[in-house]
């Protein structure tokens, strides 16, 4: 198990890029990844918000709770 | 990893400003952010509730249970 | 961070006042706020159940499960 | 804060007496409280399960899981 | 609170004797209690599961899990 | 309660033994069991998924996450 | 008990190996798990998102968060 990925690790390398962060209830965030936390909480800035696949709204900056997150991908 | 912001500690940076928050089930609060602790409970003063985009209630305080957060927006 | 307003500091401010809990399912309660613990289990005095803003009961003294609540206003 | 009640402090006040106990699901149970623990488990002796505020069946002693409560008064 | 009977102990008593189970989604399960733990998880002997109050599956021996329970009863 | 069988303990007499475990949502696993741990997650191989009784699929070896049992029965 | 097999070992000897995530929500991801965490998060590569058995998307690298998790397969 020598090269295992831990996926907080891997959170913590796409800090300062864009992710895509998709949501329970066909809700998805895309935006640049400031901030986290165990919890999978995340700061997002310069996000867009989707609902099923458009842009609802703008958000200069916005914190996602973690236990609503499905997948959170760079 | 030396500029993560923590999401709480972001939170802490959005005391006294005008805040959006986003539930699960179509309800939103805006408002002024007077406190928080680790769960995302929240106090806010000066509330507007809306549901479905549009304002049902004001509310001069009130506490918001964090479990029920999607997204914190100044 | 000097006069951040912890929500259960202000839940103990709320004591003996009279406050409205909105639960999750459209139903809420409004009483004398007697007593409360850190999960947001509450007690309350001369209580009305509200379900869909109309009051089904009256009770003279009820707990209120912590995990149902969306949010508690004085 | 001197006179605060802690829920859980209430529910030993109420050992022996008759109490309501309403669950999510339209779902309820009225009989003499006979034991709880923190997690706000309950056992319930000469207990009536109401299901849409009728009588569906009676129970001589009942554990009734904490976690599916809304409120209990007694 | 000197004869308040803790859930827990209340389930040790009721080792080896007939219980009925009910489970959220209208499920249950009637059988011979032959352990149990903190988390309400239950080993039943000689178990009829039953769905809208019909027997639908007889099962020698079988685990179920707490988090489902809504109440057990002797 | 000299004899209480912990579940977890009879989950370790099940090893290397066929199980049945139902899930939420009307899916099922058929296998032999080869592992767990406290939070019930399981090891299953030469397992088949059930949806709605019907066998949908064959896998070699699968981790069934726990918290999604309702029971599992030998 | 001696040949238990915890899950966690288990998807420790399934890294860069091919698996199939399904997930609630008739969702499954299929790709080359890089890493896990005790919560069933997971990083996949090269994955390819499935709604209703149909590929929807495809992700260089996701982490998926483990409570939405209902088996992970080889």
């Amino acid at each position: 198990m020598t090269n295992v990925l831990k996926p907080l690790a891997f959170l913590g390398q796409a800090i300062e890029s864009q992710v895509m962060v998709e949501l329970k209830g066909n809700r998805g965030y895309r935006g640049t990844l400031d901030g986290y936390d165990p919890h999978m909480n995340l700061v997002l800035r310069n996000a867009e918000e989707l609902v099923n696949n458009e842009v609802v709204r703008k958000l200069e900056v916005t914190i996602v709770r973690g236990d609503n997150v499905i997948y959170i991908s760079p």
